[in-house]
């Protein structure tokens, strides 16, 4: 690691807010020169707790965050807060709005909270994320909450980033309701009904509790249900001795050696693809095929054998 | 192309439902055998309109298909629908339901209805989408229209998979109007607010109106916004007629064949990136990239490269 380097790493491990923002920026630029500061921050991290938390607009997942937060610090943990924007540049905005809400905590060194959002098209989340992660890991935060407005895919990317997955959801809103029948389950290892206070919360949660029943255990653990009402802080007690017993569960039945090693492979797959994609850009021989397929001499599929023949 | 496919598209080409989706089918399995069929539909295509549509869930999608197909049944166009779900496998069974809605046009063979669902994590919607556009639009329907749940990625994706990008919002969905001030106007060719017989829906069009005059033009268009009330049918006509204002504005802008072009261009991309990722999957060369970063020898972007040496 290099003089300034270890600098920066000494203040950020003081807490100082603007070195570890430094930090994390440092490492997202994917700079060769860096190699040895990502490879002394990931030789350091393996100890913070990863909570994914997603959900529709609406259901609550600013104020819930902001819950969580409060209590991990009656717990005295050291949290971070990513909140992450899979809609990439543009909305930035948006979800720095809703940190206003974190601003309880904005004086607490203990408490580090970042906006990503996610700059390239292919997998910029997919990296940007275990960046991130890895930087607040090995400065010694205990737990480290990925927050994202979730739709598609990139419900399914945070989910995969997390240790925990934690999918909510809202009484009332039938789409939520029926995704997560649908699909959520797949990837949820605790459902929250937040709004628990608005009327057929109990219903959903029964509901989504017969639904849980019906499901086949993955590696042991079947999602849990837990209700909140995050505006006064009930249910998030309950909802963190959830996932610290998902925890225990996959430290005891060696899951999370699996689950995190998954992780990283699906790091550096993400890493490999940009790079191909970044090569297909450098060259001109996506240029000629697109030119043969509008000429008709040629598919698409069989168009991008070649390029890559080219390429490689 | 081979006396088998020839069969199928001749059927396929007489509004053989059945035909159509096994024409879809085969083009998606991209085999190699099927390179002149598939370059036999590239000849053929090109002449299609292509709608894309999306939106937060709750914002009456659905809906406005069913009454933009039957607005485009009333102006003698053939008409194709595809229903993207870019949550993957799992929940291909909510938006089916949907489907249900559209039963109107299930007799009338010049509809042809199909969903789509991601079945890959990587750009399976950015090949398969395209694959079947292109089998409705050599089989002659006028219109093609994509229609997607929206948020992040499969929102900007169905965009760009769109001649025509149509993003729909309620009134009183807080959340889906900050998105579209921050950011979807940066995809939407025209923005519907739907419901529009709702409280604060005329203020959502102001709001919206004014927000589009204060940006630049891209390739010498703004987005129109246009009011619907798609249970009724109110303003579906106005939002067609706006559609084709802004077709006749890329066709004589020249804006039309650089669209295509980079669509097809993405297509390629799609293609390349699918076929590195298979080869990755293949090889034993990330599993032993893993095993160096959990030892700390390396991070995970060096880890990427390597592999990339190893496998090409």
């Amino acid at each position: 690691v290099l003089d300034a380097h270890a600098e920066w790493l000494a203040r950020a491990g003081e807490g100082d807010q603007r070195a570890i923002g430094r930090l994390i920026s440092l490492v997202e630029a994917e700079n060769v020169d860096l190699t040895d500061l990502s490879t002394e921050l990931v030789a350091r991290s393996g100890n913070a707790w990863v909570i994914g938390l997603t959900g529709s607009p609406g259901v609550g997942k600013s104020t819930t965050t902001a819950a969580l937060v409060a209590e991990l610090r009656r717990r005295d943990k050291r949290v971070g807060v990513l909140a992450v924007d899979p809609t990439s540049p543009f909305s930035g905005g948006a979800l720095l709005g809703d940190r206003v809400r974190m601003n309880d905590h904005a004086a607490d060194p203990a408490v580090y909270i970042r906006s990503l959002a996610a700059r390239g098209r292919l997998g910029g989340l997919a990296r940007a994320v275990p960046h991130a992660v890895r930087v607040l890991d090995a400065l010694g935060y205990d737990v480290i909450l990925l927050e994202t407005v979730g739709v598609g895919q990139s419900e399914i990317d945070v989910a995969a980033a997390a240790d925990t997955a934690v999918v909510l959801l809202a009484p009332g809103m039938g789409d939520a309701i029926q995704a997560a029948k649908a699909g959520i389950l797949e990837v949820a290892d605790v459902l929250v009904v937040n709004k628990a206070d608005r009327d057929g919360a109990a219903g959903a949660v029964a509901d989504l509790r017969r639904t849980v029943a019906g499901t086949t255990p993955r590696a042991g653990w079947r999602p849990k249900v837990v209700a909140t009402t995050a505006t006064d802080g009930t249910g998030i007690a309950e909802l963190l001795d959830v996932v610290e017993e998902h925890r225990r569960h996959l430290v005891e039945s060696g899951e999370l050696s699996v689950r995190r090693a998954a992780r990283l492979r699906a790091e550096i797959e993400a890493h490999a693809l940009a790079e191909v994609q970044s090569r297909l850009n450098r060259g001109e021989a996506i240029e000629a095929a697109v030119a043969e397929v509008q000429d008709g001499r040629i598919d698409p599929h069989q168009a991008a054998l070649d390029v890559l023949r080219t390429l490689l």
